[in-house]
């Protein structure tokens, strides 16, 4: 398999842009996808009760027989908490890009990132639909736009890609997302848009991106809050030409370890331009009794703001790690609890089998300078295991949040 | 019923010390609260699965016929973490005290708070008690010694008193408590000491404390994470002269009534000191389904960083109050939702029935530089109302926990 960090283009059919259109100040703020063909449709939403009109619509327009064409994205505001009003401005982007390219309105889906709270200048967004549909182009540079488009507090754009071949038919997967805080493990807690040209039943589409949520998005966290307008969603258009995947065979096992990796990547850029983020923090819990128990004790490491910022100050304050994998509401028993942690430094054990260590204050120093920390927990109560992914929290996170809206 | 500052030595019988052992650098670390008779016992004790030696003790200790007679507090370690030499230490700390004092070791307590996972140093601490000890006092420096001795990152020491009449009878209660970080709602998050000279049945006692807790300490959060050694504890030791309370009568209910007082002062106190604080926030929540969840919504709002950093940044960003209310897990009808912000500055209404108001910035802005904060939701969903305290969260949280430990 070969990643690369092309985007939503890479698959064959497929169209973007990324433009400005006046919502936000002097930067891109509307992103369009395109396929040339109409595309099997999979989607995962945020579980927050609130929902964004957009959330809503692509939630209704998810069946086994829905075919999309396009999507368009807008950045700046969220259209969440809107009301009924809300509903109809949604809509209305979504016929606004329906009519310039002739598609049927159904065939679009939408989605918002940016401000809750504040109703959508849908005249602006359909001006800007009409001008910038004439940029869509399926080279590198209309993903690269669209990919900017997107992004809010992110400070650099996410894409990767990747290819496989199903016989002698070689497969492209594309992918951009966007997501800097507001990021917590609890279904899709960002904006991923996902293109293949992969022929594929609708129904396995939809299995293959609900069981990589999982272990990956679902897996990242950066603030703890849910946000209103998350979605991964992924489009499958069928120009690789592949005899159609119907069911769970090796070709399907091609594609799931292919959007793993993608979904993967992607989680890890998020976090790793998390709000403020100095470092980023993997953290492994080995040896726990369920599979559940070893995602909800992860999850509470890389969610406590207490662990964050001591790994921000360099400490190697491993109490505060045991203490939140303590109130994480997953099963576990302390005594026999080791903990390690590694860097491109070094690494140093801090706790064996429920026993305090005495290590080199000196060697965890060193080896928390490393921008990247693997916090690694091996547990004696069975064989289940899992992986997180979040950052630390610094005072630019405070910054970045005590301003963003104004 | 009348309040005041007055501490733990308020009630007849009780005295107290706080005393400088050298295990902090230069402030007090070990305070003694001891009644001259033995009195009735009831605690509550922290949810996380990682409990410190004392809190293991204490709650073994626990039971109708246990009568306690003095505690004994360290602060710098909280001996959590810290395997069966923590055991055996805490159960040191506990004999040095009930040797000077000739008590017997089970009418002992013990409580620790500071760092995790660093074993105490029980030399210096049962040498801190032999020369501690002669300094007990019943008078008002007692009290004062003993709170500012159990302070980690506290910037104020945290002390409440209230008397009442049974009959013919002065009843008094007094309390410390210390809690500045690791705070959040659920079961006793800090660390409370309260004395009375009530007489009354252990069970109804601990009926008391027990209750009490549930909207008062268990509706604070400073930053979401749920320490290993948190414990609110009451002593009873019936020097009032009342008849015993054994049932839930008038006399009951105002003992209840003021306990209640005691503790949503410290509550409130704690939150003002939270980590970083420069603003607490009471949040209201009217009309919710079930009492359960409008204490979970308002534990939510309360909760969120992005809540949290908004009100630092006096900015009315209310679509991240009600992203909170949406994942947290209670129901809520958003559509029937209206959210106010009130200070001495005065008040701001920004929903109303689930439609976003257009309001006036500049007297949010005003409203917003009071620096005691009401949140005001009012949902349709039934007749149910719940109140939290929480605090914003500031660069100084990110200074103080980047370097606690060192």
């Amino acid at each position: 398999m070969k990643i690369n960090h092309n985007g939503v283009t890479e698959p064959s059919g497929f169209y973007a842009c990324g433009r400005y259109t006046g919502m936000k100040y002097k930067r891109r703020d509307l992103a369009i996808v395109y396929s040339e063909v109409p595309a099997r449709y999979a989607a995962v939403f945020t579980t927050n009760l609130v929902k964004a009109a957009s959330v809503i619509r692509n939630k209704q327009l998810l069946n086994e027989k829905s075919l999309i064409q396009a999507i368009v994205i807008n950045s700046g505001h969220a259209n969440s908490c809107t009301g009924q009003q809300g509903i109809i401005n949604n809509q209305k982007m979504a016929e606004s890009l329906a009519k310039v390219l002739k598609l049927d309105v159904d065939s679009v889906l939408t989605a918002s990132t940016g401000v809750i709270g504040v109703q959508l200048p849908v005249d602006i967004i359909s001006e800007g639909i009409e001008k910038s549909f004439i940029f869509l182009s399926d080279d590198r540079q209309g993903a690269i736009d669209a990919a900017s488009a997107i992004m809010t507090t992110d400070t650099v754009s996410k894409e990767v890609s990747a290819q496989f071949t199903i016989g002698e038919k070689l497969v492209k997967i594309g992918a951009m997302a966007k997501g800097s805080g507001m990021i917590h493990p609890n279904m899709a807690t960002m904006l991923a848009f996902i293109t293949t040209d992969l022929n594929i039943s609708q129904s396995l589409l939809q299995k293959a991106m609900s069981d990589s949520i999982i272990d990956t998005y679902n897996m990242i966290s950066v603030d703890g809050d849910t946000s209103t307008n998350d979605m991964a969603c992924i489009l499958a258009n069928g120009l690789a030409g592949n005899d159609e995947i119907t069911e769970e065979d090796d070709n399907y096992q091609a594609f799931t370890k292919a959007l793993n990796i993608i979904n993967i990547e992607l989680a890890k850029m998020i976090i790793k331009d998390g709000e403020g983020a100095t470092k980023t923090l993997e953290t492994t819990i080995q040896g726990a009794k369920t599979k559940d128990d070893a995602r909800i004790l992860c999850k509470s490491i890389i969610n406590s703001n207490l662990v964050k910022t001591a790994f921000f100050g360099e400490d190697a304050n491993w109490g505060r790690i045991i203490c939140a994998m303590g109130y994480s509401g997953a099963y576990m028993n302390p005594d026999g609890l080791s903990l390690m942690i590694k860097s491109r430094f070094g690494s140093v054990r801090l706790v064996e089998n429920g026993v305090p260590l005495h290590f080199n204050e000196e060697l965890a120093a060193e080896v928390l300078k490393g921008n990247s920390i693997e916090i690694l927990v091996t547990l004696m109560d069975g064989d289940c295991e899992a992986k997180g992914w979040g950052c630390d929290m610094s005072y630019d996170y405070i910054r970045i949040n005590g301003d963003y809206r104004t």
